[in-house]
C-alpha cells in the first residue's frame, strides 16, 4: 500500500473514484453528485456514512492491489459493491451503532466483493452484460446466513417478509404511502429518512432529469405493486416497496436503451416486473429472516438487457453507456 | 393492436398459431392436436379452458406486439407458457371458479412469459438448447410466493410435499396406481380427470405414435420411482407422480434425439431422472408451500441434451427438430 | 459389458482408473495415492470402503458404456463423484452399517454423476472451468430431498445447522480443535476418524508436498473461520469446519495456479472465503435438514479460476494442469 501512498495525488484520485462509485449504485457516474449522497448519508446516521466510505475506499484499493482494469477502477466499478454491502450490514445489525467490531465484517465484505464482481464479469461479459450489483447482493445474503440472528459476536435482525399477516389491521394512510415514493429512492442506499432521500433524489437529478423522473417513477410504481399484493403498511410506508422498482425503471429508462415511448414503456413494464419479483422473492427469503435486497430489481434488468426482437435495437452496448 | 385486426385473416391466423401453441406444451406441433386437446381442457372444466385460452391468445399478441421473430410466433413458440401459467394460476387459486379478478394476474402472467422467452433465448441459444417451459417454471412460482396462501385479493392452496407422511395409513389400491398413468399425461396441462386426459393422449397419438407411447411409458416410470420412494397415495392416483417422467421421456425419446435403442433406453434413464428429481424438488419446494411444476422435467431434459460422447451424435439440432 | 471383459486386462485397467479417481477427490492423480487412501476408508469402516469402491466402479463403468472420452476415463474422471455420492448415502444412512437396499441408491446415484459430469462440462468449458465436484453436490442433495428424514426404505440423519445454539454451553477445548484440522483432511472423504484421516494426508503428501500443506493450511484456515463465527463445537471437533477450507486452499495454492507468493495469497484468501460461505450455506439449507457438502469450496474455487486482472496470469489452463 505504501508504495501507492508515496504519490500524494494517489489520495486524490481515490476519493475522485470513490465518489464515482457511489453514484454507481444509482446508475449514476458523477464525483459531484457522489459528494452530494455522501452529504446525505452522514446526514441520516454519522455510523452509517462511516460504514458507507469505508466500504467504498476497501474494496475500491483492494482492485488497486488485485490488479483489476484501471478504466474499471477509476470509474468507480469496483466501490459500489462494497459501499452497499458496508451499510447493509450496518442496518441490519442488532448492536446499535458504533459497534466497532462491526468494522471486520464490513472490510471482509467489502473486499470479497471485488472477488466476485471479478469473477462474474468474465461470465457476463459474454451476453454484454453488466455485473450491477450482483456481487453486493450475494455477499450480504451469505454474510447474514454466516452469522444468523442469535451470533453471540455479529448478531442481527431478521427481515420481515411483506406478505405476513399484520395482526392490528390498521386502516392505510394515504399521506404516508405517497411519502414512501421518495422514500423509496433513499431505500436504494438502505436510508428511511424523508431530508436524505430528497437530498439523494437531488443527487441524481444533477447528473440526469431523466434518470431521476424514472427514479420517481419506478418507486411510484413500485408502491403501486404493493398496494394491489396488499403487503405491510410499514413497507409501504417505509419506501421498501418501492426501491426495486425504482432500479428497474432507472435501469432501462435511463442507462442501458435508447430513449424513446417504446424503451419508457418496457422502462414500466420493468420496473412492474421488478417490484413483484421483489415481493415475491421477500417472501421466498423472509421465511429463512432473510431480506431480498436489490436481487429483484438486478435479475429484472439483466433480463431486459437479454430481450431479442425489434427492441434489442434500442439497446446501448455496455461500453458505451453514457448519461444521457 | 388495431392495425393488426385490419387484416381479418389475422384472427385466424393467430388461431391457428394459438393452436400451435398449445401442442408445444406437449412438445408437438400441429394445430388439429392442438383443438383437441384444446376441447378435452373445456371438457375437464370450462373455466380452466377459459383460462388456457386467454392465456394462449394473450402472450402470443405480447409476443406479436414486442416484435419478436415472426417465424418463431407462427410456430407457437410464445404461447405455450402463458397457457401452462394461466392454467397453474386457475387451479391453485382457492377462490374457486369463475372469479373475475383472476384475469388480471393470468394476463400480466402469460405477457411476462414472452419477456422470460425472449431473455433466456438469448443465454440458453449458445449451447443450442430450447427454452422449453423454464419461463412457465419460473413465472407460477413468483406468481405463487407473490401472493401467498392468506392474500386478500388472491388466495391459493399449499402444495402437500410428495413425502409428507399420511395420518390414516390405508392400503395402496392397485387399480387406481395404474389409472394414475394416462392421468399423468393430462397432468402435463394440470387436468386430472380421466376422459379428458384419455384425449390429450389420442391428440398425440394423432401427431405421433412414438411421443403417445414415450408419454405413456415415461408416466409408468414415474409412478414406479413414486413408489419406490413411498410417496403419499394421492400424488400417484392423480398422476402427479408420472407427469415429470413423462415429459422426460418424450423430450428424449420423440424429439430432441433421433431414435434408436440406445436413445430409447437414455429416453427411460430420462424418465427415472425426471421423476426422481421431481420428488426430490417437491420435498424443496413443499416446505415453503410451493409446487415444483415441470421443473425436474425441463432440467433432465436440458442435461441431456448437453450430453458428450457417442450419444451426442444422435442428436437433432433445435432447428431441424420435426415430427418423427 | 462382456465385450470389455473378454479383455482381461480390463479388469486391470479399470483398477488403475478407478485409484486415479480416488485421487482426483483431494486434487491429485496417483494409483498409488489412491490405494492409500482407499485404505484408510476401509480401515475407518468396511463398509464405507465397500461403498466408496463401489461408487467409483459403478460410475467408470458407466462413462465407459456411455463413450465418455477415453481419456477423461483413463483419468480418473468420471469416478470421484460416485465415489463421494456413495460414500455420503452411507454416512447419513440412518440404517446402520451392512444395510444392503442402499447399495440400489448408491449404484443409481453413481451411474447418474456421469450424465451431470458430461453435461455440465459442455457448458463450464466455455470458460475453461473444471467440472469438479458439481455433480457429487447436486446428486446427493437430491437424494436426501428425495428420500427425507421418515423414508420408509431409505432413512437418514438431518444435518445440523453449525450455527444451531448448543443447549449446555460446555467450553472449548483447545487440543480437541487442534485435533480437528487433521480431521478436516479426512473429512473430505466423509471419514471422521484421526489414523486414517492421516493416512489420507500422507497420501497427498506423496503425490505433492505443496499439496499437503495447502490442505493443513486450509483446514487451519477453516477452524480459525468456525472459531470467528462461533459455530457450534462438534463442527470444530469432527473437521466439519476445516474441510471446505482445505479443498478451496489446495485448488488455488497446489492445482489451478502456478505457485509464487501472490498466489499463496489468493489461496489463504480462497480459504477463508470457502470457509464463510460453508458456514453461511450450511446454515441456509440446515434449514430443511441438508448438508452444504463442498458447496463452498466448489464454488469459490470456480470463483477464482474466473478472475481476471494481473492475477489471471497466473493461471494454468485445464488441460496443462499437472502435478506441481
Amino acid at each position: 500500500l505504501d508504495e501507492y501512498m508515496q504519490d500524494k495525488s494517489f489520495v486524490l484520485q481515490l476519493g475522485v473514484w470513490g465518489l464515482r462509485g457511489v453514484t454507481r449504485v444509482i446508475l449514476a457516474n458523477n464525483p459531484l453528485s457522489g459528494a452530494l449522497i455522501l452529504v446525505a448519508l452522514y446526514w441520516a446516521s454519522p455510523w452509517q456514512g462511516l460504514l458507507g466510505t469505508l466500504g467504498i475506499l476497501v474494496s475500491t484499493l483492494t482492485a488497486v492491489i488485485m490488479g483489476q482494469d484501471s478504466a474499471e477502477v477509476s470509474g468507480g466499478l469496483h466501490g459500489f459493491n462494497g459501499m452497499l454491502v458496508s451499510l447493509l450490514i450496518g442496518v441490519f445489525s442488532s448492536t446499535g451503532d458504533w459497534y466497532w467490531w462491526l468494522l471486520l465484517p464490513v472490510c471482509l465484505g467489502s473486499a470479497t466483493c471485488v472477488f466476485l464482481f471479478s469473477g462474474l464479469s468474465s461470465v457476463l461479459d459474454r451476453w454484454d452484460l453488466p455485473v450491477a450489483v450482483f456481487p453486493f447482493n450475494i455477499i450480504i445474503i451469505l454474510y447474514l446466513l454466516c452469522t444468523g440472528q442469535d451470533n453471540p459476536y455479529f448478531p442481527h435482525h431478521a427481515a420481515t417478509p411483506p406478505g405476513a399477516l399484520e395482526l392490528n389491521g390498521t386502516k392505510l394512510i394515504a399521506t404516508e404511502v405517497i411519502r414512501g415514493i421518495p422514500l423509496g429512492v433513499g431505500q436504494i442506499f438502505a436510508c428511511g429518512a424523508l431530508g436524505p432521500s430528497l437530498l439523494i433524489l437531488g443527487a441524481v437529478l444533477l447528473y440526469s432529469p431523466l434518470l431521476a423522473v424514472h427514479a420517481l417513477l419506478g418507486s411510484a410504481i413500485g408502491t403501486l405493486a404493493g398496494l394491489s399484493m396488499a403487503v405491510r403498511h410499514d413497507s409501504l410506508y417505509l419506501g421498501l416497496s418501492g426501491f426495486n422498482g425504482a432500479l428497474g425503471c432507472m435501469a432501462i429508462g435511463g442507462l442501458f436503451f435508447a430513449i424513446s415511448w417504446k424503451t419508457h414503456l418496457l422502462a414500466i413494464a420493468s420496473a412492474f416486473l421488478s417490484a413483484y419479483a421483489d415481493i415475491a422473492l421477500s417472501n421466498l427469503l423472509g421465511t429463512v429472516g432473510l431480506p431480498a435486497c436489490s436481487w429483484a430489481a438486478t435479475l429484472t434488468a439483466t433480463l431486459m438487457l437479454l430481450l431479442t426482437g425489434s427492441l434489442a435495437a434500442y439497446r446501448i452496448p455496455i461500453g458505451q453507456v453514457r448519461a444521457p
